[in-house]
């Protein structure tokens, strides 16, 4: 069972999978991870059970892991299965996606066919704006919403390519292809950047290098959006490949 | 009454608002101009009487004018009041979209309000594919589907803002602000570049500068796309001040 949270009166924002409380350090936030799931701009709506604590343990492994090769990262320390303490950021509204294979509104928006492995990673920003269903940004136009200067576009990409080369060679020794996955960041007090929000299989398209069947292999939350059965049993995979990783190359 | 049209059995290509004959020259086609309107991926359709006349007569009036500025246009000549020779190209199934001042999807995209001034003219990429409602293309994803190479991705972006400044000039003498445009280019058999499609109030949007109304001032296509009523009026008053500055300056 998660831990109780803390009261009502220290929360300080609620999303969809997460909600943020106040700590007695200012600096420091408590997250907890909720086992509610949304898909397409919340329209759709469900519960996975477990999601909470599952994918607590999986950022927190990644976010590790990450700080090992150098990535500044929010994660401070998991203080319960499905909590974790993290720095106070000022969050930055854009939504950085990084794709290897082509999926998703990818597809939808290009016709480019499930699975088309790209010649290089996209890296792509998304306007992270409920009421306008996180609309895909040009650099132009995330530019002219001031939503990041130029130079931190530039370090946000940069980044994120960074954390896609490091998360692909571990997933690989998952036994997992890392298909895309959304980042977010945030800056300190100091205008320093931190990756933010989580690494888990709600953010991450991941595909079981055991499986060939397009649905089988599925490992993320597209097995809620599309309905394909086995999401907890799927995420519990992930979880359990991942924390065997972690044990083995560190 | 527009022309007779040539026979079916030259006819190369109909779009929503024209259609392209071939001719006896292979490197020239004829283009005629419909009434057809269509708005929302062609959700909305309608008639707007006399549209077809008025666009080839602005369209050919504004593809001589940009002549004249150094700009290379498919136009050959008008050879009747809806249709025009235009030299047979490869058309970039991109469209180019120039924006002065924040209006229609840019507004509902990124929550601009309607009006806002841009500080510099954003120049915008969409994928021109029905199928796919025309979606915003980032210059990665453009490079990605191989829509055109990134040395003709300047191109278009830098002969779009030209055209911008001349047109921008251009309607100011006609008492109307140009707040945004759609631009399609075409390739020659030797890789030249050349403006393509039409530019008119189907293609633009056009703001009487003696009217502050926000209905009122409209003189393009969200008059029938929003049910704002006098479209072919508009459409009728931009096609004389087109015709009126043309001669004053020519």
């Amino acid at each position: 069972m998660p831990e109780t949270p803390p009261s009502e009166t220290a929360k300080r924002y609620e999303g969809k999978a997460k909600i943020l409380y106040a700590t007695e350090d200012e600096s420091v936030l408590l997250t907890v991870f909720k086992d509610d799931a949304t898909a397409f701009n919340a329209l759709k709506r469900g519960q996975i059970t477990g999601k909470g604590q599952m994918n607590c343990t999986i950022a927190a492994a990644l976010f590790k892991y990450l700080a090992t090769q150098g990535i500044p990262t929010h994660f401070i320390t998991q203080t319960a299965p499905d909590q974790m303490t993290v720095k106070a950021l000022q969050i930055i509204p854009v939504e950085v996606v990084v794709r290897n294979i082509a999926a998703g509104s990818l597809c939808r928006q290009t016709g480019l066919e499930l699975g088309t492995i790209l010649p290089q990673p996209l890296v792509e920003f998304y306007y992270k704006n409920d009421d306008l269903q996180d609309p895909l940004l040009t650099r132009d136009r995330l530019l002219l919403l001031n939503l990041a200067t130029p130079s931190q576009v530039e370090e946000l990409a940069q980044m994120a390519l960074q954390i896609n080369q490091y998360l692909t060679t571990f997933f690989k020794r998952c036994n997992v292809t890392l298909v895309d996955f959304k980042l977010e960041f945030g800056l300190d007090p100091q205008g320093m950047l931190y990756l933010a929000d989580e690494i888990s299989p709600d953010t991450c398209r991941l595909w079981d290098d055991s499986e060939t069947d397009p649905e089988r292999r599925v490992m993320d939350k597209d097995r809620f959006r599309q309905d394909l059965g086995g999401v907890a049993a799927a995420y519990q995979t992930v979880q359990e490949r991942v924390l065997q990783a972690i044990a083995q190359f560190s």
